[in-house]
């Protein structure tokens, strides 16, 4: 894409009252807008990016056997309030309002309750076991504050997951597939090294359930690390945890983490509160295990952004960039070069974002650094007289002198 | 995708209460789920059939060079005072509810405000002229009834495209590469031939706006058509538009049709209100124009559900069903052979629905036909006997006997 045809500019200052990193950079670089406190458009640049970490989820989902659908954001009442869940003391981030005849109706902060209610129409035998369904959807959250930029929001994406078992055992063993899932996933999105699979305080069926947690200082949450033997666990359950693996507090690491992903095992208990039984082969009704798994889509974005960021801006993997290549050219002999190269990386499939602007070359570097694209070419005379390419790693700021078939070779 | 993997059903009813063609069908089908009347989830197979056409959308947009980005469903209410419209006496759609410290906040029903807004930290020169930016954005309404299934939605799913000009010629020449544009679009959905530009009532700024209405009986709009002379006007303004175009009445035939698009030429009045003004070539501050482009996805899906479907069930066009292949095998020896083509027409990128289900031929078939795919491909003793494969396509009900190789070059 040419930067003349994105409607979106570089900002010298984030919004006064936008206090974390995550947003200054996004907002700064064109990739979000800030509609309120905790409510962010995408603008192109940030919605590739995000459809970007969802292809990555949406395969990952895909290798476990899950279909995905889509949920509605309008939830019933009735359904809630089988559960308890409806009440306002019981969960505290609902956002309500009513239809024309006065019903009153929920905005989904979560679909548990609704996929359950969703299921009965579709799980009558064991025969329909398992079942595994995910959506990306839009949650809202009514938070008192909302201070983390697109870590915390009042308005997210979010991908959750829910799975339907004859059995503990089947439960079981798919929620382990999911954590071997969700590893690939964070892997993909360049946090894998600093994601751990961390204890936290349990679903109904389990006395732990399972966060995954990415070291980064802009978290919320602290977590008690060992690195060698890859034990992590959330603060909020250290005694527990700590008496059950038998070890030692003194053997852990404090380390602030935001929570990136997590899993429940809710056992029978939400089944059974809202009626969903299956017939089994024995001809007898039975409860049904589920599971529940979540990754904040939007919020792992926020994540990424503040830890691979530095002080020049963004730094996005390759594997979620918005483009792979910032494309800059000084002078009229450059310009014709890259309106070539242009065309043949774009044949080939290697996105660009080429700088066809009319601004001075200092403001096209730095742009290309705020928005963290992963490569960036540069053609000028000297490089034209050279007959090379100079490519830059946004990562590294390593630049190396390639020629055509080198540069191509390297960004294939 | 194996039908064993997938874990709707079809249903041989629709739920009482829904008296909409497209809704009963879909649900039967396993495409949708009702959550409340005009609320409506998309199951796996319903979600690829939007997602194709937003695919579709997605490309014709990207040909009038419009960059797509994702607005928010909360909105805040100052912007919306500024048009008046936050005023329920003048849009009696919206769904309203209130943050934690009791700021009241909206369900965005449309964007075309908060657009307007986000737009005044992009544009200041005529230099940033002209621009469009689209979404796909699950738009609320708080609609009185909503009876006619996903035709016409509480919660839908709406592309709204806003194009910013500098002056009147230009919004008047991209308005009509638009036209051109949902003109290609509705081709593509199979709807082409229908789909009439129609004379509408005005926006701001011209005497008319202009609808894209197709022909159907389940249509809520009432338009006079002259198929010949291409000339299509909504009774709204009947009177208006034949002195207009000086033709009579009687020369015209009256049609029952559903709205499945819509554009506006505001002029300047949206963005004289709002204060969104531009810098010219003068140094002066002058008016902006701007235009408005809706196209309703949830419910041009149940437009063509409603339109192009029989008495068996749904008939999807190629460009937008789920599947092209529906595989139907008939005894163990024809499961061998349906194993293989299976593999070798995924492999070849060919969607195909396998019916691997334990079910006898008769279900299968009725199920491929409730559902609309394209295309059956049936192995039994009897084609492999005959060593072809059995070809049926949906819409025509014509069945032909093929060789593996003009089966594949059929399908491809």
């Amino acid at each position: 894409m040419r930067i003349s045809e994105l409607f979106t500019k570089t900002l010298r200052d984030a919004p006064s009252d936008e206090v974390a990193k995550n947003a200054q950079l996004l907002i700064r670089a064109g990739f979000v807008y800030k509609e309120m406190a905790g409510v962010y458009a995408y603008l192109p640049l940030g919605l590739k990016v995000l459809e970007n970490i969802k292809r990555i989820v949406r395969e990952e989902m895909s290798t476990i056997h899950s279909n995905e659908l889509i949920m509605t954001a309008l939830q019933r009442k009735e359904i809630w309030e089988k559960t308890t869940r409806w009440n306002d003391d019981v969960v505290d981030v609902w956002f309500k309002t009513r239809l024309k005849d006065d019903t009153e109706v929920g905005l989904g902060w979560s679909h548990e309750e609704p996929i359950v209610e969703m299921m009965k129409q579709y799980i009558h035998s064991y025969k329909d076991l398992p079942v595994s369904l995910y959506q990306f959807q839009t949650k809202m959250r009514n938070e008192l504050r909302a201070k983390s930029g697109i870590m915390r929001g009042r308005e997210f994406v979010m991908k959750d997951m829910y799975s339907f078992h004859a059995t503990a055992e089947d439960l079981e063993n798919y929620y382990n597939e999911t954590i071997e899932a969700y590893k690939r996933v964070y892997d993909r999105l360049g946090i894998g090294d600093d994601t751990y699979v961390t204890f936290a305080s349990g679903g109904a069926f389990t006395k732990f359930s399972h966060e995954f947690q990415t070291i980064t200082d802009a978290g919320e949450d602290v977590i008690f690390l060992h690195r060698a033997k890859n034990i992590a666990i959330n603060e909020e359950v250290i005694d527990d945890a700590l008496k059950e693996l038998g070890i030692e507090r003194s053997e852990l690491e404090q380390v602030k983490t935001a929570e990136v992903g997590n899993i429940f095992n809710f056992g029978t208990q939400k089944t059974d509160e809202m009626d969903l039984f299956y017939t089994g082969e024995d001809g007898e009704q039975h409860s049904l295990y589920i599971g529940s798994y979540g990754i904040g889509i939007t919020r792992v974005m926020g994540v990424i952004a503040e830890k691979l960021s530095d002080d020049k801006g963004l730094v996005w993997p390759e594997s979620i960039a918005p483009a792979k290549v910032y494309l800059v050219a000084i002078g009229d002999a450059a310009s014709a070069q890259a309106d070539e190269l242009y065309n043949q990386l774009s044949d080939a499939n290697i996105e660009v974002l080429y700088d066809d602007r009319d601004e001075r070359p200092g403001q096209k570097f730095a742009d290309s650094e705020l928005m963290g694209i992963p490569y960036r070419v540069t053609i000028s005379d000297r490089t034209i007289e050279a007959g090379k390419y100079e490519l830059t790693s946004r990562r590294s700021g390593e630049t190396n002198l390639l020629t055509h078939d080198e540069l191509l070779a390297k960004l294939s």
